[in-house]
């Protein structure tokens, strides 16, 4: 991986003062005006590097594309979700076909749709995909990276092999850098995965301070009893992965790369560790990444943990229904340096669907920040005086 | 006035169990689910007035029109603004120019903008408009519905005439009426008048039970002294009516529609007045008014007050910084009928802008709401099977 660049914070200053200047009371567009200041941040950071120099100093998100990564989990067995593994699939297809929430939220704000199939239990067959071609509609784009049929069960073993986690890293890495290569300059990323819930509560537990309970919450919606039963799987999982452990447990200090990523293969899901390196990709190409619910989220902490420099690069579009997504975004948040006080997520809409349907909703003010800090008037060229 | 319709809830068994068949978890949208209901309703009902026949049960939300209604308040002699009166003509031609915020977000939505002057202290001159032609950007058209230069300073006396009320209502009732018959399908507000928060919170405390201070906020960032002095002559004005008026104090039944409108002659701003009467328009048109920050709120709980079929037609866009528009919101919501739990607003971002953005932000939510409800496949015809 690229070593994500800190953002130049050289520019702040003159950022600060430009949107200060714009005809509004100081601060009166609200979260708007801190990420408008990361926006251009961000803008400065990736055109620095490039061989166009950008003297207008204008934010652009041109080519914004959605990328929804889907994966089984060999934990379903237990019956952890509402549903069976295999709508997973059925889901891909609904995305291919253009009929799911996140093909009419992408259409509706034109955005450009992806779907990866990074390890679901049946692959798409070529029968299924000539079906798509004629479909109307919003239908997304299909890429194949599968790492194998599903995960293993990991309430009992490992999720994946290290060398799993290591091809997903390589293969979301040329994607992500292709897509780049292709002009897009904004970065927004969902999930498919039939009780992916599961692993990204136990990644969570494993990477920050909060319990397995603390971590766990009711996915999609499924009853106390499969609640209950989530919670002691994943603990039972806890307790596998550290005594399997060469480190002593509870120790004070900051996890290597090498054991982040030996976690990710304890817990992972493959859509997981793909948008782990997704994000990784997006951060050091310095374009913005839209961060979706609790499994990106999720993504986005074991991405921070790889590379603290990502946290300036994370645009988080909504806190989510899912229990514990509050906390997770409160240690992302408070890893953000480029502005205090800190950014806030941007919608709070009591979604609780994935698929990057929040992220895709969240695009619209996205863009909205970026045009204010474009085209603004000042009260200088406006003539206001007040 | 004509009055408004209740909304046929006939449909809505109908309407619930296609958003119920989406392919999702029930409830999984959140707050989109409730709004998609209560457009499909607002739909169907303007839909059963029309020739067309339409079949497909499709939400249709054609040609958004914002409408920003700007006035100027004798009160602010009083010295209760950030910002001298002249402002609000200086915002006026920032508008007409496009460089305000509120442009930005309607290019941004597509969303078309008019401003309407409904009584800023100087009238746009002649000289002033050929300007605006060679504009570049997202401008606004023009509309010029005076009903005088600026109110009366209600702290002393009556902020208009019973006759300039009436008058803002035809104006208004015309306007809102010619742009539906050219196919508007929804109607944005927004406000633009230096000291308006004054004249909200006066009519807020006098049309609810909650007390003046509770009602007056620091709009756009006033000091503590210009704070207690907003209350102050606020408190004074209160008196000044109740001492004027016929009725016993804390009377125990509805206010009649003249008393409303007494009230608002007393109490009120020229675009505020506008803004009550496009709202009724809108409402009894049959299409969705999406209402703006804490004066735009006013402006539709005195629409409820003078018919309570409004509340139906009201989507609420976002709750502002201004200390009283949540327990504004909350009176807004509980007179909804058409869903349980209620709705909520949509955006949460800390505004206190006005002019009409926080609707503008929040229109792509609005579509994306719609956008669901139309296209999105259900469990049946996508194949998913959980």
């Amino acid at each position: 991986m690229m070593p994500v660049q800190p953002l130049n914070k050289k520019t702040l200053t003159t950022i600060q003062a430009k949107i200060d200047g714009k005809t509004k009371p100081l601060g009166a567009l609200g979260a708007l005006e801190p990420l408008a200041l990361q926006l251009a941040l961000i803008t400065e950071q990736r055109l620095s590097k490039s061989s166009e120099h950008n003297s207008s100093h204008k934010i652009s998100l041109n080519k914004p594309a959605m990328m929804v990564f889907a994966g089984d989990h060999g934990i379903n067995e237990e019956n952890l979700s509402i549903a069976p593994s295999e709508v997973t699939k059925q889901m891909v297809l609904n995305f291919l076909h253009g009929g799911a929430a996140i093909n009419c939220f992408c259409q509706s704000n034109n955005i450009d749709l992806t779907v990866v199939d990074c390890g679901i239990l049946q692959p798409i067959s070529p029968e299924e995909i000539p079906e798509i071609l004629g479909t109307k509609g919003h239908s997304a784009k299909f890429v194949e990276l599968r790492l194998a049929a599903g995960t293993n069960n990991f309430a009992v073993t490992a999720a994946m092999s290290i060398d799993q986690v290591e091809q997903g890293f390589a293969n979301a890495q040329e994607l992500v850098s292709k897509q780049v290569a292709l002009g897009i300059e904004i970065l927004l990323l969902g999930e498919m995965g039939i009780a992916n819930t599961s692993s990204a509560a136990a990644l969570m537990s494993a990477l920050t301070s909060y319990s397995v309970e603390q971590c766990v919450g009711r996915g999609t919606g499924i009853t106390d009893e499969q609640l209950n039963k989530k919670v002691s799987l994943i603990e039972q999982a806890m307790l596998r992965v550290k005594s399997s452990s060469q480190q002593p447990a509870d120790l004070d200090r900051d996890l290597t790369s090498e054991e982040v990523i030996e976690l990710l293969s304890q817990l992972g899901g493959f859509e997981i560790v793909q948008m782990v390196a997704a994000i990784l990709a997006g951060a050091s190409a310095s374009i913005p990444i839209v961060i979706d619910g609790f499994i990106v989220s999720v993504a986005a902490l074991i991405a921070l943990r790889l590379d603290k420099n990502v946290a300036n690069y994370l645009i988080f579009s909504h806190v989510s229904q899912e229990k514990a997504h509050q906390a997770l975004l409160g240690e992302l948040l408070a890893a953000q340096t480029f502005t205090q006080p800190y950014s806030q997520p941007l919608l709070d809409l009591g979604l609780r669907l994935g698929e990057g349907t929040g992220a895709a909703l969240a695009f619209p003010l996205i863009k909205a920040a970026a045009n204010f800090y474009n085209n603004m008037a000042s009260f200088e060229s406006a003539g206001v005086r007040v």
